[in-house]
Protein backbone atom coordinates (compact mmCIF):
# COMPACT_ATOMS: atom_id res chain seq x y z
CA UNK A 1 0.00 0.00 0.00
CA UNK A 2 1.21 3.57 -0.96
CA UNK A 3 1.18 6.17 1.96
CA UNK A 4 2.94 9.23 2.60
CA UNK A 5 3.94 11.10 6.37
CA UNK A 6 3.13 14.53 7.32
CA UNK A 7 2.46 16.53 9.81
CA UNK A 8 0.61 20.21 10.66
CA UNK A 9 2.49 22.05 13.86
CA UNK A 10 3.92 18.62 14.42
CA UNK A 11 0.58 17.12 14.79
CA UNK A 12 1.61 14.09 12.13
CA UNK A 13 -0.39 11.82 9.80
CA UNK A 14 -0.26 8.58 7.96
CA UNK A 15 -1.99 9.90 4.38
CA UNK A 16 -3.73 6.40 2.28
CA UNK A 17 -5.48 7.20 -0.73
CA UNK A 18 -8.41 5.13 -1.85
CA UNK A 19 -11.80 3.37 -1.98
CA UNK A 20 -10.27 -0.23 -0.70
CA UNK A 21 -10.97 -0.51 3.32
CA UNK A 22 -9.07 0.51 6.17
CA UNK A 23 -9.77 -2.02 8.92
CA UNK A 24 -9.13 -0.50 12.46
CA UNK A 25 -6.42 -2.92 12.84
CA UNK A 26 -4.29 -1.65 9.96
CA UNK A 27 -4.71 1.74 11.10
CA UNK A 28 -3.08 0.92 14.55
CA UNK A 29 -0.43 -1.16 12.60
CA UNK A 30 0.11 2.26 10.57
CA UNK A 31 0.49 4.46 14.20
CA UNK A 32 2.74 2.53 16.18
CA UNK A 33 5.65 4.19 16.40
CA UNK A 34 8.03 1.92 16.91
CA UNK A 35 6.45 -1.40 15.11
CA UNK A 36 4.74 0.25 12.28
CA UNK A 37 5.70 4.27 10.98
CA UNK A 38 4.21 6.15 13.42
CA UNK A 39 1.48 9.00 13.50
CA UNK A 40 -1.37 10.81 15.90
CA UNK A 41 -4.02 9.40 12.90
CA UNK A 42 -4.73 8.48 9.41
CA UNK A 43 -5.80 10.77 6.54
CA UNK A 44 -7.63 8.89 4.24
CA UNK A 45 -8.11 10.44 0.76
CA UNK A 46 -11.11 9.38 -0.95
CA UNK A 47 -14.20 10.65 -2.67
CA UNK A 48 -17.18 11.44 -0.46
CA UNK A 49 -19.07 9.67 -2.93
CA UNK A 50 -16.93 6.88 -3.28
CA UNK A 51 -17.29 6.82 1.04
CA UNK A 52 -21.05 6.87 0.68
CA UNK A 53 -21.27 4.25 -1.91
CA UNK A 54 -18.59 2.20 0.32
CA UNK A 55 -21.66 2.34 3.69
CA UNK A 56 -19.17 3.57 5.86
CA UNK A 57 -21.16 6.77 6.24
CA UNK A 58 -25.28 7.08 5.62
CA UNK A 59 -25.59 10.47 4.42
CA UNK A 60 -23.37 13.77 2.95
CA UNK A 61 -24.06 16.57 4.79
CA UNK A 62 -25.04 19.92 3.66
CA UNK A 63 -22.58 21.54 1.33
CA UNK A 64 -20.42 17.80 0.75
CA UNK A 65 -20.64 16.65 -3.24
CA UNK A 66 -20.23 13.43 -4.53
CA UNK A 67 -17.08 14.40 -5.92
CA UNK A 68 -15.10 16.41 -2.98
CA UNK A 69 -12.89 14.78 -1.29
CA UNK A 70 -13.53 13.42 2.35
CA UNK A 71 -11.10 13.13 4.84
CA UNK A 72 -11.52 9.80 6.27
CA UNK A 73 -9.98 10.52 9.70
CA UNK A 74 -8.38 8.09 12.37
CA UNK A 75 -7.20 8.03 15.65
CA UNK A 76 -3.85 6.33 16.21
CA UNK A 77 -6.75 3.56 18.05
CA UNK A 78 -8.40 2.34 15.03
CA UNK A 79 -11.29 4.36 16.12
CA UNK A 80 -13.15 7.08 13.92
CA UNK A 81 -12.76 10.85 14.79
CA UNK A 82 -15.12 13.96 13.18
CA UNK A 83 -12.87 16.32 12.44
CA UNK A 84 -9.29 17.31 13.12
CA UNK A 85 -7.99 20.66 12.15
CA UNK A 86 -4.33 20.12 11.65
CA UNK A 87 -4.79 17.45 9.71
CA UNK A 88 -7.13 18.82 7.11
CA UNK A 89 -4.55 21.44 6.13
CA UNK A 90 -2.25 18.16 5.40
CA UNK A 91 -5.03 16.49 4.15
CA UNK A 92 -5.39 19.87 1.60
CA UNK A 93 -1.91 19.72 0.88
CA UNK A 94 -1.68 17.24 -0.33
CA UNK A 95 -4.95 16.99 -2.27
CA UNK A 96 -3.59 20.74 -3.83
CA UNK A 97 -0.25 19.41 -4.18
CA UNK A 98 -0.74 16.18 -6.01
CA UNK A 99 -3.13 18.00 -8.87
CA UNK A 100 -6.34 15.91 -6.82
CA UNK A 101 -8.06 19.53 -7.30
CA UNK A 102 -6.90 22.53 -9.30
CA UNK A 103 -7.81 25.02 -7.34
CA UNK A 104 -6.70 27.11 -4.11
CA UNK A 105 -10.20 27.49 -2.59
CA UNK A 106 -12.48 23.82 -2.03
CA UNK A 107 -14.54 21.66 0.04
CA UNK A 108 -13.51 18.99 2.28
CA UNK A 109 -15.75 16.70 3.37
CA UNK A 110 -15.47 15.33 6.71
CA UNK A 111 -17.76 13.67 9.40
CA UNK A 112 -18.17 17.15 10.76
CA UNK A 113 -19.67 18.62 7.74
CA UNK A 114 -18.21 20.20 5.04
CA UNK A 115 -14.69 22.53 5.65
CA UNK A 116 -13.92 25.26 3.23
CA UNK A 117 -10.26 25.37 2.71
CA UNK A 118 -7.69 27.64 1.17
CA UNK A 119 -3.96 26.74 0.09
CA UNK A 120 -2.47 29.82 0.09
CA UNK A 121 0.80 28.36 -1.20
CA UNK A 122 2.34 24.97 -1.94
CA UNK A 123 4.62 22.54 -3.33
CA UNK A 124 5.48 19.12 -2.91
CA UNK A 125 6.45 18.86 0.24
CA UNK A 126 5.29 22.61 2.33
CA UNK A 127 2.36 24.37 2.35
CA UNK A 128 0.45 27.05 3.66
CA UNK A 129 -3.50 26.19 4.19
CA UNK A 130 -6.62 27.91 5.97
CA UNK A 131 -9.44 26.19 7.19
CA UNK A 132 -12.60 27.14 8.86
CA UNK A 133 -13.09 26.09 11.83
CA UNK A 134 -16.87 27.44 12.54
CA UNK A 135 -17.97 29.48 15.38
CA UNK A 136 -16.06 29.70 19.12
CA UNK A 137 -18.93 28.96 21.48
CA UNK A 138 -18.42 30.38 24.52
CA UNK A 139 -19.84 28.42 27.58
CA UNK A 140 -18.78 30.62 30.18
CA UNK A 141 -16.05 30.80 33.02
CA UNK A 142 -15.01 27.58 34.86
CA UNK A 143 -11.84 26.37 37.22
CA UNK A 144 -9.78 24.03 37.24
CA UNK A 145 -6.18 22.71 38.85
CA UNK A 146 -3.40 21.18 37.24
CA UNK A 147 -0.21 20.04 39.35
CA UNK A 148 -1.43 21.83 42.66
CA UNK A 149 -2.28 25.31 41.03
CA UNK A 150 -5.69 26.37 40.41
CA UNK A 151 -6.69 28.91 37.41
CA UNK A 152 -10.16 30.08 36.15
CA UNK A 153 -10.32 29.90 32.20
CA UNK A 154 -13.18 30.45 29.52
CA UNK A 155 -14.89 27.28 28.64
CA UNK A 156 -15.25 27.16 24.51
CA UNK A 157 -17.25 24.97 22.60
CA UNK A 158 -15.58 23.95 19.32
CA UNK A 159 -17.27 20.74 18.89
CA UNK A 160 -15.61 19.51 21.07
CA UNK A 161 -14.81 21.22 24.96
CA UNK A 162 -12.40 23.19 25.88
CA UNK A 163 -11.47 25.42 29.46
CA UNK A 164 -9.08 28.28 28.10
CA UNK A 165 -7.11 29.48 30.86
CA UNK A 166 -5.19 32.96 30.10
CA UNK A 167 -2.72 33.31 33.25
CA UNK A 168 -1.98 37.16 34.15
CA UNK A 169 1.40 37.93 34.19
CA UNK A 170 2.32 34.56 32.48
CA UNK A 171 5.31 34.52 30.19
CA UNK A 172 6.40 31.98 27.29
CA UNK A 173 9.61 30.88 29.65
CA UNK A 174 7.25 30.49 32.48
CA UNK A 175 4.80 28.95 30.59
CA UNK A 176 7.51 26.38 28.88
CA UNK A 177 8.33 25.63 32.77
CA UNK A 178 5.06 24.74 33.50
CA UNK A 179 4.41 20.75 34.82
CA UNK A 180 1.25 19.81 32.51
CA UNK A 181 -0.22 16.54 33.92
CA UNK A 182 -3.93 15.76 34.15
CA UNK A 183 -6.31 18.14 35.07
CA UNK A 184 -9.18 17.94 37.79
CA UNK A 185 -11.76 20.29 36.29
CA UNK A 186 -15.73 20.41 37.21
CA UNK A 187 -17.28 17.79 35.26
CA UNK A 188 -20.78 19.05 35.78
CA UNK A 189 -19.61 22.03 33.49
CA UNK A 190 -17.40 19.42 31.44
CA UNK A 191 -19.73 16.28 31.60
CA UNK A 192 -17.64 14.95 28.62
CA UNK A 193 -13.78 15.74 29.56
CA UNK A 194 -12.42 18.80 28.54
CA UNK A 195 -9.32 19.58 26.93
CA UNK A 196 -7.61 22.65 29.12
CA UNK A 197 -5.10 25.11 27.61
CA UNK A 198 -3.00 26.98 29.52
CA UNK A 199 -2.24 30.87 27.63
CA UNK A 200 -0.24 34.13 27.70
CA UNK A 201 -2.20 37.24 27.73
CA UNK A 202 -2.71 38.68 24.49
CA UNK A 203 0.13 40.68 23.59
CA UNK A 204 1.25 42.43 20.18
CA UNK A 205 -1.16 39.94 19.09
CA UNK A 206 0.57 37.02 19.67
CA UNK A 207 0.10 34.36 22.68
CA UNK A 208 1.83 31.46 23.70
CA UNK A 209 -0.30 28.06 24.36
CA UNK A 210 0.18 24.66 25.81
CA UNK A 211 -2.56 22.06 25.60
CA UNK A 212 -3.23 18.95 28.04
CA UNK A 213 -5.77 16.68 25.36
CA UNK A 214 -8.30 14.86 26.41
CA UNK A 215 -7.59 11.41 26.20
CA UNK A 216 -3.98 11.82 24.90
CA UNK A 217 -2.13 13.86 27.34
CA UNK A 218 0.20 16.68 26.66
CA UNK A 219 -0.04 17.61 22.65
CA UNK A 220 2.52 19.38 20.54
CA UNK A 221 -0.65 21.26 19.22
CA UNK A 222 -4.40 21.04 18.74
CA UNK A 223 -6.27 22.84 16.09
CA UNK A 224 -9.65 23.41 17.64
CA UNK A 225 -8.02 24.17 21.16
CA UNK A 226 -5.51 27.22 18.91
CA UNK A 227 -8.63 28.48 18.28
CA UNK A 228 -10.63 28.61 22.20
CA UNK A 229 -7.04 29.83 23.23
CA UNK A 230 -7.12 32.63 20.67
CA UNK A 231 -11.04 33.17 21.51
CA UNK A 232 -10.15 33.35 25.56
CA UNK A 233 -6.93 35.68 25.12
CA UNK A 234 -9.48 38.71 23.16
CA UNK A 235 -12.15 37.72 25.62
CA UNK A 236 -9.36 38.46 28.56
CA UNK A 237 -8.29 41.82 26.14
CA UNK A 238 -12.15 42.60 26.32
CA UNK A 239 -12.64 41.69 22.92
CA UNK A 240 -15.01 39.32 20.98
CA UNK A 241 -13.23 39.33 17.56
CA UNK A 242 -9.72 39.69 15.86
CA UNK A 243 -7.00 38.13 14.62
CA UNK A 244 -4.34 36.16 17.06
CA UNK A 245 -0.99 34.45 16.34
CA UNK A 246 -0.72 31.52 18.38
CA UNK A 247 2.92 29.97 19.39
CA UNK A 248 2.07 26.25 20.33
CA UNK A 249 4.85 23.66 20.86
CA UNK A 250 5.17 22.15 17.06
CA UNK A 251 5.19 25.75 15.40
CA UNK A 252 2.90 28.53 15.26
CA UNK A 253 -0.71 29.39 13.72
CA UNK A 254 -2.93 32.53 12.97
CA UNK A 255 -6.31 32.43 13.94
CA UNK A 256 -9.45 34.66 13.14
CA UNK A 257 -12.46 34.95 15.21
CA UNK A 258 -15.06 36.73 13.41
CA UNK A 259 -19.01 37.31 14.60
CA UNK A 260 -20.05 33.88 13.22
CA UNK A 261 -16.84 31.79 12.74
CA UNK A 262 -12.75 30.76 12.77
CA UNK A 263 -10.40 30.51 10.77
CA UNK A 264 -7.05 28.65 11.42
CA UNK A 265 -4.33 29.41 9.35
CA UNK A 266 -1.28 27.34 9.31
CA UNK A 267 2.01 25.22 7.59
CA UNK A 268 1.77 21.57 6.39
CA UNK A 269 5.01 19.60 5.69
CA UNK A 270 5.05 16.07 3.82
CA UNK A 271 8.26 14.70 4.71
CA UNK A 272 8.45 11.26 3.16
CA UNK A 273 5.78 9.08 0.47
CA UNK A 274 6.52 5.09 0.23
CA UNK A 275 5.24 2.34 0.07
CA UNK A 276 4.42 -0.08 2.99
CA UNK A 277 4.00 -3.68 3.92
CA UNK A 278 1.27 -3.08 7.09
CA UNK B 1 16.71 10.81 -0.45
CA UNK B 2 15.70 7.00 -0.31
CA UNK B 3 15.10 5.23 3.02
CA UNK B 4 13.15 2.42 4.64
CA UNK B 5 12.18 2.01 8.08
CA UNK B 6 12.47 -1.43 10.22
CA UNK B 7 12.58 -2.80 13.47
CA UNK B 8 14.07 -5.75 15.69
CA UNK B 9 12.11 -6.04 18.59
CA UNK B 10 10.44 -2.55 18.28
CA UNK B 11 13.73 -1.21 18.74
CA UNK B 12 13.55 0.65 15.43
CA UNK B 13 15.55 2.23 12.79
CA UNK B 14 15.47 4.78 9.70
CA UNK B 15 17.69 3.01 7.38
CA UNK B 16 19.49 4.58 4.28
CA UNK B 17 22.15 3.45 1.84
CA UNK B 18 25.04 5.47 0.25
CA UNK B 19 28.07 7.45 0.62
CA UNK B 20 26.72 10.90 0.48
CA UNK B 21 27.67 12.61 4.02
CA UNK B 22 24.83 12.21 6.77
CA UNK B 23 25.08 15.18 8.89
CA UNK B 24 23.79 15.11 12.87
CA UNK B 25 21.41 17.58 11.95
CA UNK B 26 19.86 15.26 9.25
CA UNK B 27 19.48 12.23 11.60
CA UNK B 28 17.84 14.51 13.74
CA UNK B 29 15.30 15.22 11.41
CA UNK B 30 14.53 11.61 10.25
CA UNK B 31 14.59 10.30 13.96
CA UNK B 32 12.11 13.03 14.95
CA UNK B 33 9.20 11.00 15.36
CA UNK B 34 6.50 13.91 15.03
CA UNK B 35 8.39 15.86 12.24
CA UNK B 36 9.90 13.42 10.86
CA UNK B 37 9.99 9.75 10.33
CA UNK B 38 10.94 8.79 14.03
CA UNK B 39 13.21 5.72 14.80
CA UNK B 40 15.32 5.26 18.02
CA UNK B 41 18.20 5.69 15.04
CA UNK B 42 19.91 5.79 11.96
CA UNK B 43 21.42 2.29 9.97
CA UNK B 44 23.71 3.77 7.18
CA UNK B 45 24.17 1.09 4.91
CA UNK B 46 27.91 1.99 3.45
CA UNK B 47 30.91 -0.37 2.43
CA UNK B 48 33.75 -0.28 5.22
CA UNK B 49 36.20 0.82 2.06
CA UNK B 50 34.08 3.83 1.21
CA UNK B 51 33.66 4.59 4.68
CA UNK B 52 37.03 4.61 5.55
CA UNK B 53 37.84 6.99 2.53
CA UNK B 54 35.46 9.47 3.07
CA UNK B 55 37.52 9.51 6.24
CA UNK B 56 34.79 8.84 8.78
CA UNK B 57 36.46 6.20 10.22
CA UNK B 58 40.37 6.31 11.17
CA UNK B 59 41.17 2.82 10.32
CA UNK B 60 39.30 -1.13 9.65
CA UNK B 61 39.46 -3.14 12.76
CA UNK B 62 41.09 -6.36 12.31
CA UNK B 63 38.28 -8.81 10.46
CA UNK B 64 36.82 -6.10 8.65
CA UNK B 65 37.27 -6.01 4.79
CA UNK B 66 37.09 -2.97 2.66
CA UNK B 67 34.06 -4.66 0.32
CA UNK B 68 32.32 -6.00 3.72
CA UNK B 69 29.16 -3.89 4.82
CA UNK B 70 29.83 -1.38 7.23
CA UNK B 71 26.70 -0.54 10.06
CA UNK B 72 27.19 3.38 10.28
CA UNK B 73 24.96 3.62 13.20
CA UNK B 74 23.60 6.69 14.40
CA UNK B 75 21.64 7.38 17.37
CA UNK B 76 18.39 10.01 17.41
CA UNK B 77 20.52 12.74 18.81
CA UNK B 78 22.86 12.83 15.82
CA UNK B 79 26.04 10.70 17.61
CA UNK B 80 27.58 8.04 16.84
CA UNK B 81 26.99 5.02 18.36
CA UNK B 82 29.75 1.90 18.33
CA UNK B 83 27.24 -0.94 18.20
CA UNK B 84 23.12 -1.84 18.33
CA UNK B 85 22.98 -5.75 18.46
CA UNK B 86 18.80 -5.28 17.43
CA UNK B 87 20.26 -3.06 14.21
CA UNK B 88 22.40 -5.56 13.31
CA UNK B 89 19.88 -7.94 12.78
CA UNK B 90 17.50 -5.09 10.78
CA UNK B 91 21.00 -4.05 8.57
CA UNK B 92 21.59 -7.80 7.89
CA UNK B 93 18.40 -8.44 6.76
CA UNK B 94 18.36 -5.24 4.36
CA UNK B 95 21.95 -6.15 2.71
CA UNK B 96 20.66 -9.97 2.25
CA UNK B 97 17.29 -9.53 1.64
CA UNK B 98 18.06 -6.36 -0.79
CA UNK B 99 20.52 -8.75 -2.57
CA UNK B 100 23.60 -6.73 -1.23
CA UNK B 101 25.05 -9.79 0.10
CA UNK B 102 24.34 -13.17 -1.52
CA UNK B 103 25.43 -15.33 0.95
CA UNK B 104 22.99 -16.28 4.16
CA UNK B 105 26.58 -15.74 6.73
CA UNK B 106 28.66 -12.57 6.33
CA UNK B 107 30.52 -9.76 8.17
CA UNK B 108 29.24 -6.62 9.23
CA UNK B 109 31.40 -4.29 9.90
CA UNK B 110 30.72 -1.54 13.17
CA UNK B 111 32.81 1.05 14.74
CA UNK B 112 32.98 -2.22 17.77
CA UNK B 113 34.58 -4.33 15.25
CA UNK B 114 33.73 -7.12 12.61
CA UNK B 115 30.31 -8.95 13.84
CA UNK B 116 29.71 -12.31 12.54
CA UNK B 117 25.90 -12.53 11.61
CA UNK B 118 23.70 -15.35 9.65
CA UNK B 119 20.11 -14.58 8.31
CA UNK B 120 18.43 -17.75 8.97
CA UNK B 121 15.19 -17.34 7.00
CA UNK B 122 14.29 -13.93 4.91
CA UNK B 123 11.97 -12.39 2.67
CA UNK B 124 11.53 -8.38 1.95
CA UNK B 125 9.65 -8.03 4.95
CA UNK B 126 10.43 -10.18 7.62
CA UNK B 127 13.94 -12.34 8.58
CA UNK B 128 15.02 -14.06 11.58
CA UNK B 129 18.93 -13.24 11.93
CA UNK B 130 21.91 -14.35 14.39
CA UNK B 131 24.25 -11.98 15.58
CA UNK B 132 27.57 -12.68 17.46
CA UNK B 133 27.28 -10.55 20.26
CA UNK B 134 31.13 -10.89 21.86
CA UNK B 135 31.83 -12.07 25.13
CA UNK B 136 29.67 -11.02 28.37
CA UNK B 137 32.20 -9.93 30.85
CA UNK B 138 30.90 -10.77 34.55
CA UNK B 139 32.33 -7.96 36.84
CA UNK B 140 30.83 -9.13 40.17
CA UNK B 141 27.74 -8.28 42.27
CA UNK B 142 26.47 -4.78 42.85
CA UNK B 143 23.08 -3.62 44.10
CA UNK B 144 20.53 -0.63 43.25
CA UNK B 145 17.31 0.48 43.49
CA UNK B 146 14.75 1.62 41.83
CA UNK B 147 11.23 3.24 42.99
CA UNK B 148 11.93 3.02 46.32
CA UNK B 149 12.94 -0.60 46.04
CA UNK B 150 16.41 -2.54 46.56
CA UNK B 151 17.24 -5.33 44.62
CA UNK B 152 20.73 -7.15 44.03
CA UNK B 153 22.40 -7.68 40.47
CA UNK B 154 24.87 -9.43 38.21
CA UNK B 155 27.20 -6.33 36.56
CA UNK B 156 27.94 -7.41 33.58
CA UNK B 157 30.19 -5.64 30.42
CA UNK B 158 28.80 -6.13 27.38
CA UNK B 159 30.91 -3.11 26.09
CA UNK B 160 28.71 -1.40 27.37
CA UNK B 161 27.58 -1.76 30.99
CA UNK B 162 24.83 -3.87 32.21
CA UNK B 163 23.47 -4.59 35.85
CA UNK B 164 21.04 -7.46 35.53
CA UNK B 165 18.99 -8.07 38.85
CA UNK B 166 17.70 -11.54 38.37
CA UNK B 167 14.76 -10.86 41.13
CA UNK B 168 13.90 -14.32 43.57
CA UNK B 169 10.51 -15.26 42.84
CA UNK B 170 9.23 -12.85 40.14
CA UNK B 171 6.63 -13.00 37.92
CA UNK B 172 5.91 -12.20 34.52
CA UNK B 173 2.86 -10.44 35.59
CA UNK B 174 5.11 -8.85 38.23
CA UNK B 175 7.57 -7.84 36.21
CA UNK B 176 4.81 -6.09 34.02
CA UNK B 177 3.84 -4.62 36.86
CA UNK B 178 6.97 -2.98 37.82
CA UNK B 179 7.33 0.54 38.08
CA UNK B 180 10.95 1.53 36.00
CA UNK B 181 12.61 4.77 36.70
CA UNK B 182 16.01 5.93 36.77
CA UNK B 183 17.44 3.93 38.98
CA UNK B 184 20.07 4.63 42.20
CA UNK B 185 23.11 2.83 41.96
CA UNK B 186 26.84 2.40 42.54
CA UNK B 187 28.58 4.84 40.73
CA UNK B 188 32.03 3.83 41.81
CA UNK B 189 30.79 0.02 40.27
CA UNK B 190 29.18 2.03 37.07
CA UNK B 191 31.11 5.14 36.81
CA UNK B 192 29.59 5.59 33.03
CA UNK B 193 26.16 4.63 34.21
CA UNK B 194 24.66 1.63 33.82
CA UNK B 195 21.41 -0.03 32.07
CA UNK B 196 19.54 -2.15 34.14
CA UNK B 197 17.65 -4.92 33.81
CA UNK B 198 14.85 -6.59 35.84
CA UNK B 199 14.79 -10.46 35.20
CA UNK B 200 12.33 -13.20 36.31
CA UNK B 201 14.48 -16.35 37.39
CA UNK B 202 15.01 -19.41 34.32
CA UNK B 203 12.44 -21.30 34.40
CA UNK B 204 11.95 -23.73 31.43
CA UNK B 205 14.78 -22.16 29.67
CA UNK B 206 12.67 -19.24 29.39
CA UNK B 207 13.20 -15.75 31.39
CA UNK B 208 10.92 -12.02 30.82
CA UNK B 209 12.86 -8.77 30.98
CA UNK B 210 12.15 -5.21 31.09
CA UNK B 211 15.11 -2.93 30.44
CA UNK B 212 15.58 0.78 31.63
CA UNK B 213 18.34 1.79 29.29
CA UNK B 214 21.20 4.68 30.31
CA UNK B 215 20.33 7.68 28.63
CA UNK B 216 17.33 6.39 27.25
CA UNK B 217 14.70 5.46 29.86
CA UNK B 218 12.70 1.89 29.62
CA UNK B 219 12.62 0.71 25.79
CA UNK B 220 10.72 -1.87 24.32
CA UNK B 221 14.41 -3.88 24.17
CA UNK B 222 17.85 -3.62 24.08
CA UNK B 223 19.90 -6.15 22.70
CA UNK B 224 22.84 -6.51 24.83
CA UNK B 225 20.54 -6.06 27.92
CA UNK B 226 19.16 -9.32 26.45
CA UNK B 227 22.35 -11.14 26.49
CA UNK B 228 23.40 -9.33 29.94
CA UNK B 229 20.09 -10.83 31.49
CA UNK B 230 20.84 -14.69 29.74
CA UNK B 231 23.90 -14.63 31.52
CA UNK B 232 22.81 -13.20 34.75
CA UNK B 233 19.54 -15.68 34.78
CA UNK B 234 21.94 -18.90 34.01
CA UNK B 235 24.41 -17.19 36.54
CA UNK B 236 21.19 -17.38 38.99
CA UNK B 237 20.89 -21.08 37.71
CA UNK B 238 24.12 -22.15 38.78
CA UNK B 239 25.48 -22.48 35.07
CA UNK B 240 27.91 -20.32 32.84
CA UNK B 241 27.01 -21.37 29.57
CA UNK B 242 23.61 -22.51 27.81
CA UNK B 243 20.56 -21.00 25.87
CA UNK B 244 18.17 -19.12 27.04
CA UNK B 245 14.69 -17.38 25.53
CA UNK B 246 14.32 -13.72 26.15
CA UNK B 247 10.78 -12.27 26.24
CA UNK B 248 10.68 -8.18 26.33
CA UNK B 249 7.92 -5.58 26.05
CA UNK B 250 8.87 -5.57 21.65
CA UNK B 251 8.83 -9.44 21.27
CA UNK B 252 11.38 -12.51 21.74
CA UNK B 253 14.73 -13.38 21.39
CA UNK B 254 17.04 -16.17 21.78
CA UNK B 255 20.25 -15.81 23.44
CA UNK B 256 22.90 -18.38 23.52
CA UNK B 257 26.06 -18.17 25.93
CA UNK B 258 29.17 -20.19 25.74
CA UNK B 259 32.66 -20.42 26.91
CA UNK B 260 34.19 -17.26 24.48
CA UNK B 261 31.33 -15.64 23.43
CA UNK B 262 27.48 -14.87 23.23
CA UNK B 263 25.08 -15.25 20.11
CA UNK B 264 21.86 -12.97 19.81
CA UNK B 265 19.11 -14.65 17.28
CA UNK B 266 15.89 -12.86 17.00
CA UNK B 267 13.53 -11.52 14.39
CA UNK B 268 13.67 -8.13 11.83
CA UNK B 269 11.10 -6.72 9.83
CA UNK B 270 11.21 -3.94 7.35
CA UNK B 271 7.63 -2.18 6.93
CA UNK B 272 8.32 0.37 4.65
CA UNK B 273 10.18 2.03 2.04
CA UNK B 274 10.12 5.07 -0.11
CA UNK B 275 11.70 8.74 -0.38
CA UNK B 276 12.01 11.30 2.00
CA UNK B 277 12.49 15.14 1.95
CA UNK B 278 14.35 15.98 5.13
Amino acid sequence: MKFAKGHGTENDFVIVEGTEPLPPEKVVALCDRRAGIGADGVLRVIRAGDLLASGEIDELAPGINTDDWFMDYRNADGSVAEMCGNGTRVFAHWVRSRGLVNTDTFTVGTRAGAKQVTVHSFNETEAEVSVEMGPAQVLGVSTASMAGESFAGLGVDMGNPHLAAVIPGLTAEDLAAKRLEQPVFDTDFFPAGVNVELVTPLHDGVIHMRVFERGSGETRSCGTGTVAAACAALADASHTTGRVRVVVPGGEVQVEITEDGSTLTGPSRIVATGETSL
